[in-house]
């Protein structure tokens, strides 16, 4: 039987970046994925609908060139062009990871992984033995128990993604990040959408007036906030307004959007010889900082441990693993993560909103400002476009605690943000650095300029 | 006679953010300028060209949107309204630092400054005085004594952002950064364009492979590198080739963009009471690190010392300038000062090269990636778009010395190159910030995680 270093469930993120590591340390590492390398991130998830929404992007900007001398007639949406150019990405992207493994020494298994005990999985016929176990199986899409939700026209996330034709009339249940991201990536294209969500704002994590103002700017999209589905028809969606009217949305094509849950189906079968189990439940399996689970040599990362479901999260959740396991230990934090919801403008953040860092104890000061009195947002998107930035610090010390960002190429720019409160920097820190110009980069600095520090006085220049 | 607490002659970028810093310390500012608040960089520079290069982008993604699936047909560049939103965005421009200045309490005078002596400046025949001048005249373009400059088919970079029709051979002498803008912008939008550059790569402060590759993206650009100009007729230019064979090259428009030189006219006037003068020469005014010159209380910023020709080194000089005036103090550290050539595609850089480092005594480790390696980039370049991310890093600490990108919106990402630079942050420290996937300033990290660490070993997961 093979013994190995370590081996790895699951070829997402989290498992691939593992993987990886753990063979660029020159460990013996099987990797075992029953679909696709990139898991759902790649096949299902962040690469796709990147893809569709930057085609996206390109239509709009044909559609409203004329604004700054880009003339042109017969504007069309092709989906099958853009799926085809989807699908190649993907693709690519695939045989990318595919040589990844193979240039760090891992050894790829296609198959589903079946868990014996602590030390050893079956794959078919074959038993492997590994010195490590890395947990990396992901999540799925909640389908809840709405009534009428086996109707035809019901569709997921990765359904959709495979659609041959353009949805007249879509209505996405679910305004969190992947239901934006798909009413911003259809309606761009086209199609005439509806987004339903349950509670008061979409987007629980952004500031609300983030939320608000993507609400906005998000022009073509129709949005119903407060509002409970009971029913799916053929023709449509049934829903209970926030006034307890019940109301219809017709639709050709529903995405159901509601959230994803943990795939632990398979972890009772994980147990020590001396018969002890895995410590999970329906949330995610239970890790420490350092993403072991209960039980000896098996760590777990990603979705499946129900913290933080971003491809980003997952990867570094990898590394402080196999950091853990081999190297010089690693302890994983959650304070600077970023995110980004991708639609047409974008949002992203990372750290905490206002009312969050409130909550955890801080005198807090803040600034935020319109993106419009930047010059290069100015030049690109006009003095009528909306855009936003905040920032959120620690009055007495002045270190950074949270930045939010609408508007702009903000999906790049906020790493940055990463950095900083990684770094723990200060706004004063900040105030120093030097931002190029003209860039709409530069509005983090000019907030950070704007927010008054207590005592700061003359001296502070 | 007023007095101020300083007189600030040029608004600028170095001039309109030193008014501003010092009026919301609340103290009494006068600026002075004699034609548009925002100097070159609002209304003949940085603003203008971007304005117009990002109309060019969408240009050519109406173009070539066929492969994403955007269908559109009779493409055209329309001059006069990419002009007209240039010249709105320039003038909105204008109004927001008029609006900065009013409300940090500055006082504007249009005019032409005459220096007195030390402490005193008049416009017209008004007198003021002032406890602390600032000089940030700002710079012009040079040109050259070629024989045949003065024909009409000749302009600067002030001249051609006013032209009412689009060139159709447009010939531009020196590659640098400006030049480079301008080729991108011309032939994006349709004109046949030659850059003729004296030296052997055109935009010298990049690393070498990178001008390549930028010259390689430019594919409709023609570049003659080496060759010297001797001429300039009416209906094109002359030129040496790098073989010492005379060529000419076509052209209805001719751009020269060689350089800038300071703007020190009037500066011999500037004496002390007892006759002690202002140490300059063609090549700037002489600062040290708190932007002071050799008179008391006389402060020089920007373009006017000769030192980093760029609107963000000139707004922090300024900064600086008036720190050392009122406030706490602060030195002008030139380390950290990141550049973007907003060609298409955009190049940009913070810190040194490979080449400078190792001048500058580092031992050097360094590691370079393709672009399509990454997820975004491919999504929305795809597999065939050439792109590099170069990392350069001190050896023995693994301090960051020098973050180079071609490729993608490396303009909003290159602020956090400058943050890592500033802060002094390193290797190590780089691959444990969690950077957004799917991001195309992703490949920063990995770039990081590809660079070998002498001893790094096992221990370093």
């Amino acid at each position: 039987m093979e013994i190995y270093d370590l081996i790895v469930v699951g070829a997402g993120p989290g498992g691939y970046v593992a993987a990886e590591r753990a063979g660029e340390l020159g460990k013996k590492v099987l990797l075992i994925e029953k679909e696709h390398m990139g898991g759902v991130c790649t096949n299902s998830g962040c690469i796709p609908t990147k893809s569709l929404l930057n085609a996206a992007k390109h239509f709009v900007h044909a559609e409203e060139g004329a604004k700054y001398g880009v003339v042109c007639s017969g504007v069309k949406f092709d989906l099958t062009t853009a799926m085809a150019w989807k699908q190649d990405t993907i693709e690519t992207l695939r045989k990318g990871i595919q040589y990844l493994m193979k240039k760090s020494g891992v050894t790829v298994v296609s198959g589903t992984a079946e868990f014996l005990d602590t030390s050893h999985i079956s794959v078919g016929d074959t038993v492997y033995e590994g010195k490590n176990i890395l947990i990396a199986t992901g999540s799925s899409t909640v389908v809840p128990p709405i009534k009428g939700v086996d109707s035809p026209i019901v569709t997921t996330s990765r359904e959709i993604l495979e659609i041959e034709s353009m949805p007249e009339k879509l209505a996405v249940i679910g305004g969190g990040v992947i239901g934006v991201e798909f009413a911003s990536f259809f309606s761009s294209a086209g199609a005439e959408v509806t987004v339903i969500e349950m509670m008061p704002e979409i987007v629980p994590l952004m500031e609300t007036e983030f939320s608000k103002l993507l609400r906005r700017e998000m022009k073509k999209v129709t949005f119903k906030l407060g509002c409970r589905v009971y029913e799916i028809t053929d023709t449509g969606v049934n829903y209970t307004d926030a006034k307890g009217v019940n109301q219809t949305v017709e639709a050709d094509t529903v995405l159901i959007s509601v959230g994803r849950k943990p795939n632990v189906d398979g972890l009772e079968k994980l147990k020590t010889t001396q018969g002890f189990g895995l410590d999970y439940s329906k949330y995610g399996i239970a890790v420490n900082e350092k993403m072991q689970t209960n039980l000896p040599n098996v760590y777990a990362v990603g979705d499946v441990t129900g913290k933080s479901l971003l491809a980003h999260s997952a990867s570094r959740m990898g590394e402080v693993a196999v950091a853990n396991m081999f190297g010089k230990g690693a302890l994983m934090r959650y304070d600077a993560i970023p995110w980004v919801v991708y639609s047409l403008p974008e949002a992203s953040g990372c750290g905490m909103t206002e009312e969050e860092a409130k909550k955890a104890g801080y005198q807090v000061v803040s600034a935020s400002m319109q993106m419009r009195a930047n010059g290069r947002f100015l030049a690109e998107f006009g003095k009528k476009a909306g855009g936003l930035c905040k920032v959120i610090a620690d009055a007495g010390s002045g270190r950074i605690l949270g930045i939010h960002l609408l508007g702009g190429a903000g999906s790049e720019m906020i790493f940055g943000a990463a950095a900083f409160i990684e770094a723990e920097l200060r706004v004063q820190d900040i105030r120093e650095i030097i931002f190029p110009h003209p860039t709409i980069s530069e509005i983090i600095k000019d907030v950070c300029i704007a927010i008054e520090l207590p005592n700061q006085g003359e001296t502070d220049a």
